[in-house]
């Protein structure tokens, strides 16, 4: 199953059987004092240094969240997309809660974009899959709906179900359905990362869809958080992830590896140009 | 399907429903100029280095191989045993391919000890089985024989059903043999690693039994090495390895996150202990 999205000229293409797609996480105030301070004075230079350090880090996609209390996320949503559009060429993923926000920016985007994203909620559905529809856009389905997440694998898999077959009524594809199992942190519960990656198998045997994942939220609140986020990354990208919103400066050579060892990354090219490029600052 | 070793006090589970057990790889002098030179020179102090060091970093068990070319590996892993028997309470792994050393070695074991190794070669069943029953060892079966080691997870996988067949035949139970279906570089042929993943998952599935990674081979030419082990161990025990022949000064803690993703770790207390006494230099 391939999903495709595209920028100005490049394409990132989301393939069940290839290699693995990065989608950068920094352009996001959540956590991020200095860009959240950033993006309240309306100055976007930093926006500008975070897209450039993730593309250049190996970003396949960039996540576009302006989410600060107390701003106007339309009017500044749209900014920060005509930014990325006319200064980069790599594909977008638009990130927020607001069907406004969307609405306003998805018309600007310069190719085929990922839409971040829709769960089982009646509301979440009824207002984004119709603007993923009217854009022909890809989406980001979350597992869970008006009754949270669930706590077991079969219950998240009803959910994607439930995605899959209220997009199809609006004939999206169900190729254009990239599925989230959601993950919780393993240091409040340790069977939280067992369901999200068994979630992980069952949706990609029963549905046979693009996965994505977002990989840091399993190692919250634990010490030595990238020896758990790395370890995670590979135990989900066995099980059958094949995107993640992810940290490109910190985990794109650990990815690489991970699709090199997966037969995906013929005479490790990916991986050696990679290594070439950005070589570990210290190896263990 | 439990495999225990013991020492004078302590032993060592492998369960293939429990946490992943670490065989301490480095009293080994394959590779290692240092320890070739003392133990030539009979100087044992660099072996109790060794072996203090690994049981410190969290090594469950200690592999024992003392093949330097023109050495008596016999008497050498008497002194060699006799020592680690004498000074550390934790169970062995005897590692050689001769079986008059390992005739010499067992019967000064003070507890139940792993033979490392056996494989498919009519010449290694016969000799290495009978000791292995004498001795009342465990052992660890290679997934290779006369015709060396095939290029798919079926043709591994029946060497390790001969391997068990036979152990059956001579009264070793299954549980008592930890296949090892070995790992080829992956810069070399880039189906090497998934292959092996392959024989993992089938050997899991059709044996139940214990499974042995040789984890470093699969990195060796690349660079990063430890990029792209760490990302082979995490899948390798995803996909039902138990054990590894590894450096647990470079990935004890790694193990113990990959425990704890899998629930294998309750209250992450094995994480967080290592964590503590072991915090990594320099974080990603």
């Amino acid at each position: 199953v391939k999903t495709e999205l595209t920028s100005k000229t490049k394409k990132a293409v989301f393939d069940t059987e290839g290699p693995f797609v990065i989608i950068g996480e920094k352009i996001n105030p959540t956590g991020r004092k200095k860009l959240a301070a950033a993006l309240k004075e309306g100055n976007l230079d930093y926006v500008r240094d975070l897209a450039e350090k993730q593309v250049d880090a190996g970003a396949d996609v960039l996540d576009v969240n302006v989410g600060v209390p107390g701003i106007d996320d339309v009017a500044l949503i749209q900014q920060v997309v005509k930014l990325l559009a006319d200064e980069f060429d790599v594909p977008l993923c638009l990130d927020s809660p607001n069907p406004a926000a969307l609405a306003a920016a998805l018309p600007i985007c310069p190719g085929r974009t990922l839409v971040n994203s829709v769960n089982g909620e009646e509301k979440s559905l009824s207002a984004v899959l119709p603007l993923v529809k009217e854009y022909g856009a890809a989406v980001i389905g979350l597992t869970m709906d008006d009754n949270g997440i669930p706590n077991d694998a079969e219950g998240r898999l009803a959910i994607a179900e439930k995605i899959i077959e209220r997009a199809a009524k609006l004939g999206i594809p169900a190729d254009d359905i990239i599925i989230d199992p959601l993950v919780l942190t393993v240091g409040a519960d340790q069977k939280a990362s067992s369901v999200t990656l068994q979630t992980i198998e069952m949706v990609r045997r029963e549905f046979g869809v693009n996965v994505n994942l977002g990989a840091s939220n399993v190692s919250f609140g634990l010490p030595a958080r990238d020896v758990v986020n790395i370890a995670f990354l590979s135990m989900a990208i066995y099980a059958g992830a094949t995107c993640a919103i992810t940290d490109p400066m910190k985990y794109t050579l650990h990815i690489r590896a991970t699709d090199l060892l997966r037969g995906r990354d013929t005479n490790a090219m990916r991986y050696l140009k990679y290594y070439r490029k950005h070589p570990p600052e210290k190896e263990i």
